[in-house]
């Protein structure tokens, strides 16, 4: 890894970029949202092998190597019915699925897929030659023994990376069981949790109305009733708090919000909730729970994420085989302007609320996010997200919308990754992005250097912590 | 103000940059569009205190400064009511409003408004040191001195600025008194006027027949007569020409035109002068107009602007309190292929008409308008607009537009300001970054040093007094 | 031309470039795709003029000339009803032509057509002087001189071009003529067809019903009923494989795909065999076909092209005085998450299949075509297309395309040209780009210079090769 890697070529921009790096390079960790498992910090267990840490779980490198051509069941991935097929079974062998990572190893140039690897693969286990068919065994068997070692388990690795407080993300029916005994082992790691209700306020999930019967049953609350249904979600509310929570986190489909008149939401969620929802009501009954979600955020104090935009499953035949998370996850254009309008007139005024904006749009940067974030008091701006969480990604990010917003309406760098060992790779990514960015508004007199370096601080690690209140 | 501001950091581009800047910076200012108020120069009154001159007229200061949790009343922006809030009546006092925006100045970082309010505290009042808590005392004692002189008066400004001519923009019902007393004045400023007739083709404006019934009483026409009201607008232009302008500006809400038969325009055009618009008829009647006013344009000569894409007013509860031009106005996507069909089939082929266009969607820069201004002889691109007026947004614009509609289908620059000591900081900007650009250009040997150097003339000067017939 | 021209500034940068550039500037011609006229070289006639060469049929320069306010009549375009007009008739003198374009050369500058006709004129007719006013007459005389001589014939340009295989693009009910022509010529030269059989499955096409006849008569086929439509299709494809055909391609207004159940789409079929379409019959059988056609590949393993997203003939009055390709077709928004999942649903699976998507809406690179092509084995993305086959398209390009996709799901270079002159000029301005892209990587320690080197020739030649089966 060059000391000096995604800084700016030029000798000006490139020696300023150093001295900001050089000043937030080593500071703590904060990963505000993201999807690394808490057993993992619950129970401290060994990862059981290269291929499964770094191969299996990782929907971006399954979908690029899938898209070159190679089969999931050679990368390990077991089909849903346990069938084989032509072609042979899954690969069981670890090292196997390693060596096909290997031989496709070009098709990764320049995403940042490979940047994450490379750092993880140098900076954790020591690894400094570049992965090829020739080297693939002895890297396999490197990581192999790591991972053998009482350093490369779970909390070491979480000290050693330097986290100040990671979040992960739990569904609205989950026991937090591991987080209790995170909790409970006494060890001083902060790992905390963020409530993602999405199971129980979309009618379109699967097992809705059995969702909504296991969240009764968990809170005692009569969760058919709409007083009972918005009572349970704010008990369950309280519960995360208490295993850590700071924020809330929705995934939907678009950005859209509603108000309805109480007596109107309640009509809705009386048919959603007996299952025999009309063709608009799903969308209408996510959008009026985003805005009863911003009025419980304003009384409990988490704060709130929208992560929208995706048409998730695009590929029906890998759905059906392989499951949900195997990299066929497509963006679709976004709109925020008329559909956050009901939240924001009924709660955008309040500086007291914090909702944070993620897209996978980038057209909505500087034509509505930006605006928007600019003017309400409530609104900030996540960080590039996702596909865009790359260099190139987050240079769109910061030039589409720094001008209009600043960097006061952004809040730091989010990891989200369900990569453990990337955590540190991809903050230092955003770290020295975001440095090399601020050079060159140095180096062209846009901003003075020493308020540059502020910024750069902020950017790596205090707004995050102020954004979600960690 | 460092002098290579917003030059590229490469040696070779930035010496390139210089030269070509060197022959522009000085060149007079044409200013074709814009917002500053002609009763400054009409009657040559001294700029009240640094607040009133620089905060409470500027929304994207506002607008910044709210989005961060300072409240309006804070910032000297009463209340429509006149009544006061919890947390404490309307700031009175500009020293203090003053000190507010210096708590929050690091919010401007990286933004256009900070270049802009730096370059008119340096060049206009002579402050060098940076706006921070500690110097907002004295820089507004400065500016407050300064403010007092004679030598800071509009016209002074006016002079010193170098402006060759200027035009603000008025109502169609304006009563044009202030630019009838420059005229009468003797005073040798060219303040021109613009003719804007929004709230009386629009349909949705508000009190839009009462309107109608003053278009009348002042043009003497029965403008409640198809005819009578194409005659009135025809009237009304002919007397802003004769208050110097040479241009009308239109602000839709969207690009839609059309082009009815006679009949079926008059049968439209009385349903809304009777004030019972069908659901579609606003729409359909503006887009008629904007037809109407390019064959007006054709007859008497003046240029036609568009400005369309925004959605005015966006928070609710802001132009309830606080009234229009808070900062809450937020652009939406924009569509241009379809939506200027009709107007284009009837007049797009007229070299004789200029149509210019303006977009807060940059999606549409490649996509739709270098195409069409590529090809059809009416129209012309306006610069970036509004939140897109800043250098990365300029960068975008020209990187986006000039491989398919060249530099020769733009117009050069307008500052659209109704911050009248940005006006310089402005076109400096513009012509910064336009040299900026060009010096790429150059270094990348796509055109040669001495075209880069007509362009940049052209760009700075010669075709905004074109492209406007000034 | 500066043997430097499109690189980087920064000499560090720089010099990696012209490393790169330096292994891949005399890598042979792929052509894949194109719009050159057979004949030339089924007969190798000379060419008659500079103006017939390089004015009269390049609809990128009329357009920027007419956009200008000159009048195609004076580039030598007919009216087709073959009247002449206020103003005189239609120039017939080709140096007058020429004269003109020579008058308006600034309006070129920064655009693609400027540097592709200063490479032609330099590389191809020995060309140094600027065009100007003053220098046109003897650029003319001497590309006029050239023309006359055996080496500017089209074969002889063909070789001397280093061309390896060169794509027309023929009709569905092209007989081929030409292509038959060249093979029985014993010319060594490789130029072979595509199938584009728009005119037979666009019902909205003037004329389909009769090119079903026409369809039918060529294929003796009963081209009325489904099944003989599909065999004749199938024929058709058989045909141009024997004029060496390795793809389709299908110019649709948008990238909607349809899968119907055999019988509704036989249903939906002899409705538009008919000529009674219903109101959205045109659409859905266009995106019928579209999966038809990817069927049919499937089987006989030729690669299918998709151009999507244009609105041909935006210019009523042009069309209609002066017919197609006069420089008015104009983009518009593309999706293509939805449009294109019925296709996917049935095909998106299978590496066996190719198609390459090519887009005017460069919102879609990083939102769409890059996670769609970064996961469907089925996908590869073509090069920027029409307008933004430029070097600032190009970098917008691989800017938001790489992260996500790779290198390795896109397919090299097209030239898509019917200049024929122009196309090493082209492919030279594509492998500066990459190159320039690829040393901006290179410095900034993002991939490898040994790497780059392998990826620069695999983008000027091996993909092209290999998506195309060439």
């Amino acid at each position: 890894m060059h000391e000096d890697r995604l800084f700016p070529a030029d000798p000006g921009e490139r020696s300023i970029a150093r001295r900001l790096y050089a000043e937030v390079a080593g500071l703590p960790i904060v990963s505000p949202h993201g999807h690394t498992d808490p057993a993992w910090f619950a129970y401290d267990e060994p990862f059981p092998n290269p291929a499964e840490l770094l191969v299996v779980p990782d929907h971006y490198v399954l979908r690029m190597l899938y898209s070159q051509g190679v089969r999931l069941e050679e990368l390990g991935v077991p089909r849903l019915d346990g069938t084989t097929v032509e072609g042979g079974p899954v690969e069981g062998d670890p090292r196997r699925i390693w060596r096909t990572v290997a031989e496709h190893w070009h098709a990764f140039r320049a995403t940042p897929s490979r940047l994450w690897w490379e750092h993880a693969l140098a900076e954790v286990f020591g690894v400094t030659e570049r992965l090829t068919p020739q080297s693939a065994d002895a890297i396999y068997d490197r990581i192999a023994d790591c991972l053998s070692k009482p350093e490369f388990r779970p909390r070491a690795l979480f000290e050693r990376f330097g986290i100040e407080a990671l979040a992960t993300t739990e569904g609205a029916l989950d026991p937090l069981e591991h987080h209790k005994a995170i909790r409970e082992s006494g060890w001083q790691g902060r790992v905390v949790t963020t409530f993602r209700p999405d199971t129980v306020v979309d009618p379109d999930t699967p097992g809705f109305v059995a969702n909504l019967e296991e969240l009764g049953r968990i809170t005692g609350e009569d969760t058919f009733t709409w007083r009972g249904y918005l009572a349970a979600l704010a008990a369950r509310r309280r519960d995360f708090m208490a295993a850590g929570a700071t924020a809330t986190d929705h995934g939907h489909p678009t950005a859209f919000t509603a108000d309805l008149p109480p007596a109107e939401a309640e009509v809705l969620f009386n048919r959603v909730a007996a299952g025999r929802p009309g063709p608009q009501d799903a969308e209408l009954f996510r959008g009026q729970m985003l805005t009863e979600m911003a009025r419980m955020s304003l009384e409990d104090g988490l704060v709130m994420q929208l992560h929208s935009g995706v048409r998730r499953g695009h590929n029906a035949w890998m759905q059906r085989v392989f499951g949900a998370n195997r990299g066929d996850d497509i963006p679709t254009r976004s709109e925020f302007v008329d559909n956050l309008r009901p939240l924001l007139d009924r709660f955008g005024n309040e500086p007291g609320l914090t909702l944070i904006l993620f897209t996978l749009d980038e057209t909505t940067y500087s034509r509505e996010l930006a605006p928007l974030a600019g003017h309400y008091p409530a609104l900030r701006l996540g960080p590039p997200w996702w596909f865009h969480d790359s260099p190139e990604g987050m240079w769109r990010y910061r030039q589409r919308i720094t001008e209009t917003a600043g960097f006061y309406n952004t809040v730091g760098f989010n990891d989200d990754t369900r990569a453990f060992p990337s955590i540190p790779a991809r903050h230092d990514v955003a770290r020295r992005v975001d440095c090399a960015f601020l050079a060159r508004l140095v180096a062209e007199h846009r901003i003075d250097e020493d308020e540059a370096l502020e910024v750069a601080t902020d950017l790596a690690y205090r707004l995050a912590k102020q954004a979600y209140r960690l």
